[in-house]
This record gives structure tokens, C-alpha cells and sequence, in this order.
């Protein structure tokens, strides 16, 4: 989902190109432009379906990692997709484009990370491709899961005076990463955060079944690109409180520092965390067992969206998005 | 499915190594290991799934082709996997990972292409990723397609006394690829099936809705090694004739200056015909309206692949196949 910054806009300009071509279909309830495509089952299921890119020199460096983390997250940030449907994972597809000089014993700890974290959530690989690759690694997953038909959780839905909610933490990724691109070591809360994000399977199972939440998506381009895909597909804008935000105790002990990182929060991406809208207003009690979710603002009528700072002055983020296609 | 020969056997082994760590699951029918995975549906339906790369420098160079074929070609292969279980396509995924030098012009003509072709079929994009590549275009493309539930056409299933046949012809894609590698233009002919091969998709509907196939894969990897596969997951073997080897008029004519390219028509791959067999000996009549279809040998008890030259000895191909995933 985490795209190059680097093409920018040219990027959205592409996928909106694509989606002017493609025309509806019969057989998809949705099509680009999720978390996942929907596709009617019967039994009262529908199939998600999503696809990402793990790119080396592009989504990781292998000098940061190992590669069993390398692995864990290539599965987890697809399954993440599920998750912000609301759905179960159960199949994934494996492409492996493979350089010269990864060794068959980094290729097995790479596959034994994937599968491990594909196991952890019930699902399993079911096929794949593997080729050579004249440039670094490159990984191509592909998730399908289901969820109970009409109950997947898209971007558009939110409504006028519901709730903003977010789930665990923010920005303890893009710190982790902010360093390692320092050449510092992060605090090992923070870069585990960054090499083996937990996809919320569970959360995003119970906001669906129960239909708590109006509108969701996985916080992967950043916060304020997420929730603004969610923003412009539902027609909306939204208020949010900068103290409201959840920070990490290292999130907040680096913020001491450098009040600027609260960027990293707001726009740094690679979370994996859950953003919805809700009108309930007590979410976090409705949740057994408990999940951590904040409230970080309301939905508004005015388009955009509009950051309070404590201050009672507007603040604006100086960090872009990511880009992303679907 | 074409796969890097250079990494040869190595791949082989780690897709045995990925098999047997992945265990069953009670939501596939079928997992790793074939065109595509089978997952049954409800209704009478099977989901078939299958994912491939296509990576420049590996698959493709940007120099022999035009963008509108190179993405043609990169729906085109991924589409066969699903004519070679006898299915019909219905969602693409596509993930690209785009270098800064191709222009947004270069990339509409690929996308224009892929959609061309996808909607050839029936079929639509679903859902995709961009980001960008620190090398080469990298293509991954995964594919959705419906069977008639218990339908799907396998590897395994090839019995004793089968007729094998294959359809179109075979080797000139692989002829084609050889004389632009030495830097010769290939005849049109030639050249059209290696840009722009042709999915079996009428074919393998009609084999696996009439059940008149007991195995079949498409030979992507070339007729040895995809014959091989049926064979080995049949537990039989076979005796071919090389003399009944279907050859277009420009292989033939090539074959005459040089006898031994007759391996590109056995191991050449990138063929996207359909290679199966069946125990009916009149296949051709039976299939309305008709296709081209050629019985290249039999199936036999004795394990492994003889290929009879119409001097009477066995002949013995000098290439490698490719190695694949699933």
C-alpha cells in the first residue's frame, strides 16, 4: 500500500486515469479504489481481494531488518487490507522476484516469516510465482478473505457528527524509520512497530459483525491521507484535536525533543493502525475484550479537513502523503 | 509462470520447501502447486486464483515491443493460467511498480493494452498497487476466475492409455525470443506470438465443461516441463512423437536451415497453448465450434518422457525447462 513519494501526485493522476477505463461489472460489488475489492459470494459471503508490492530499495532495506521480520511484514501489511474491511484472511498469493545474492537459507527465513504471520491470523499461502529479479527484492502479495455479505467497512460512509477513531498508536513507525534512515538505532518498541506492524484482524471483525463503524480504512499512506480518502469518498470534512492524537511513551519522549515529529503522527504512514467513523460516541466500551481506540475528532458538514492545536490556532501539516491505488 | 532459468533447479527446491511447510486448509480445494489455486464457492462455483510477475529484464525488454503489447501480454499470461483449468477470468489485479523514465504516455499505452485484453475475456480490473521501482518495470498481475464446482482441469488425472494433445503450435514464441536475442527481427508471425500470445480461454471451457480432458496445463514453460508436471502429478509417463508435433509454416521453414530448434518447440516455452490429455482419440470432432488440436503421443505406465524421432531412436532435447511456482 506504501508508495513511492517520490512520483507524487502523477501517481493519483494514473489510478484515476485507470479507474476513468475500467467500467463496472457485474460480479464486483466494488471494484478499485478500496482496501479490497468486494465480490459477491453466496451464502451470505463476500470475497475481499487485495494486492501490494514489497519492494526492496523502495518499501524496506534489507540492512534494517532480517529477513523472517522481512517476511512477517510483507504478510502483514496485506492482511491489513482485510482487517480494514472488517473481514477474515484466508488465502495468500506469493510473488517472488529474486536477486542473485540472497541465499537459499535468507529466502527460507524470509518464507518462514511469511508464513508464520499468514498462520497467526488463519490463513494460508495458497500459490505464488518465483522468477529472478535483475535488481533487488521484489515481492508481490496477493489476500483474499471473506466477510459476512453487505458488512465490509468502506471508505465512504461517514456522516455528519459522527466520531473519529483511531486505533493503538501513531506515527512510532515512521519514527522508527525516520531514524534508521539517521543511521540511529530506534527503542525496540518503536522499530518493531516499523518491521512487524500487527494488522487488526480482530477490531476491524468486531466494527463490522456488530456494524459499530460507518466508514474504515488501515492507516498506511498516513493518518491524514487515510482519513481523507475516507473524507472525499463519503462527502464530508472533519475537525480533529492534535491533543488527541495516540502517542507511544517513546513517540512522546522523542516529541519532547523536536515538537515537529508530531508530523510522523499525523501524515508518516506505515501504521497499519485502523482510522473509522462512528456515531457512537462510546466506542471503546462496545468492544470485548478491549481494544485501544481514541477518539481524535468529529466529522463535519465543510469539506477538508481541519487540525486544532492546542493553542486554538489551525496547524498545518508540512508533510505529504503517500500515494496509493487501492 | 516463465521463470528466470539462470536460478535453475535452486527455485524448484524452494517451492517444495515452501510446500511442504504449508499445511492443508479446510477453505481450499486446492493450494500451491497448479495453474491456480481451486477454492470452492457456493451455487455450483469454484473461485480459481492464480499470480504472476512480469519484470523487465527478466520477461520482457522495453526495446523488442510497444507498451500496448507488453501489457497486453502481461493480462494475456496470467489470464491462460485460468483457461488451463478450463475457467472463466473475471477480476485482474496489477501491481506496478513504475522506474522515473517511463513517461505517462509509455504507461497508458501498458495500461490501455492490459485493459484491452482483460476486457477481451470478459474480465475486469479489480483492484491493484503502484509505487515506485528503484529498477525496471516489475508487473505483478493476479487473476480471479469461476469453474463449474468439481470441474476445474488439473494437473493430476493424466491415466494410462490417454491420448496427450496440445493445442495451436508450438515454439514459435520461443523462436521468436531467440532471433531478437541475437538481434534479428522475426518474422510477423513469429514475433505476434511472443508479444502478443493468445489465452486458451474457449478451449479449456469447453474441455473442462464437457469433462473431455483428464488433465491439462498451459505451456508456459515449455511442452517438457509442463508435460512433466502432468505426468509426475499423474504418476504416469508418456511416449511422444516428434514427427506429430504441431509446427507453424514459418517454424518449419526455419526448422529446415537448422533441425535443432525443434527443441524450442519442446522446451522452448511462452506457447500459452494448452497441453492435456484425454482418453477420447477423436478430441478434434468433438469440439464445435473447432480449435486446433493435435495429439503429440500417449500415455504410458512406465515413469518419465520419451520422445520418438521418425528415425526410431529416442530423442534426447538439449534444453532445460523452465522452473515455475505454481
Amino acid at each position: 500500500m506504501v508508495a513511492n513519494k517520490k512520483t507524487g501526485l502523477q501517481e493519483f493522476e494514473l489510478i484515476r486515469w485507470i479507474q476513468r477505463q475500467v467500467g463496472s461489472s457485474s460480479h464486483l460489488t466494488l471494484g478499485i479504489g478500496d482496501d479490497c475489492s468486494i465480490q459477491p459470494q453466496h451464502a451470505g459471503q463476500d470475497l475481499l481481494t487485495s494486492t501490494d508490492l514489497f519492494i526492496e530499495g523502495i518499501h524496506f532495506k534489507r540492512e534494517w531488518s532480517n529477513w523472517y521480520d522481512l517476511g512477517r511484514k510483507a504478510a502483514a501489511v496485506n492482511i491489513s487490507d482485510i482487517a480494514a474491511m472488517g473481514g477474515t484472511p484466508q488465502s495468500l498469493y506469493l510473488g517472488i522476484g529474486r536477486p542473485k545474492d540472497i541465499s537459499d537459507g535468507e529466502m527460507e527465513e524470509f518464507l518462514s516469516g511469511f508464513l508464520a504471520e499468514t498462520g497467526k491470523y488463519g490463513a494460508v499461502l495458497a500459490g505464488g510465482d518465483t522468477c529472478g529479479s535483475p535488481g533487488g527484492l521484489m515481492i508481490s502479495v496477493t489476500v483474499q478473505g471473506t466477510v459476512t455479505a453487505g458488512e465490509a467497512l468502506c471508505r465512504q460512509g461517514a456522516s455528519y457528527g459522527d466520531a473519529i477513531y483511531v486505533s493503538g498508536s501513531l506515527g512510532d513507525s515512521a519514527l522508527a524509520l525516520q531514524l534508521l534512515q539517521c543511521g540511529q538505532q530506534p527503542d525496540s518498541g518503536l522499530v518493531e512497530r516499523f518491521h512487524t506492524p500487527t494488522p487488526q484482524v480482530d477490531l476491524g471483525q468486531k466494527l463490522s459483525k456488530r456494524q459499530l463503524a460507518t466508514a474504515m480504512l488501515d492507516v498506511s499512506d498516513g493518518l491524514l491521507a487515510d482519513l481523507g480518502h475516507i473524507l472525499t469518498a463519503s462527502g464530508v470534512g472533519a475537525e480533529l484535536k492534535m491533543a488527541d492524537l495516540p502517542l507511544s511513551q517513546p513517540f512522546q519522549k522523542a516529541l519532547q525533543d523536536d515538537p515537529g515529529l508530531i508530523d510522523l503522527a499525523l501524515a508518516g504512514g506505515e501504521d497499519y493502525e485502523l482510522v473509522f467513523t462512528s456515531p457512537l460516541k462510546d466506542l471503546a466500551a462496545q468492544i470485548d475484550p478491549p481494544h485501544t481506540v481514541t477518539q481524535i475528532g468529529v466529522v463535519s458538514q465543510e469539506p477538508g479537513l481541519r487540525i486544532h492545536h492546542p493553542d486554538g490556532e489551525l496547524y498545518r501539516c508540512q508533510r505529504g502523503g503517500f500515494d496509493h491505488f487501492a
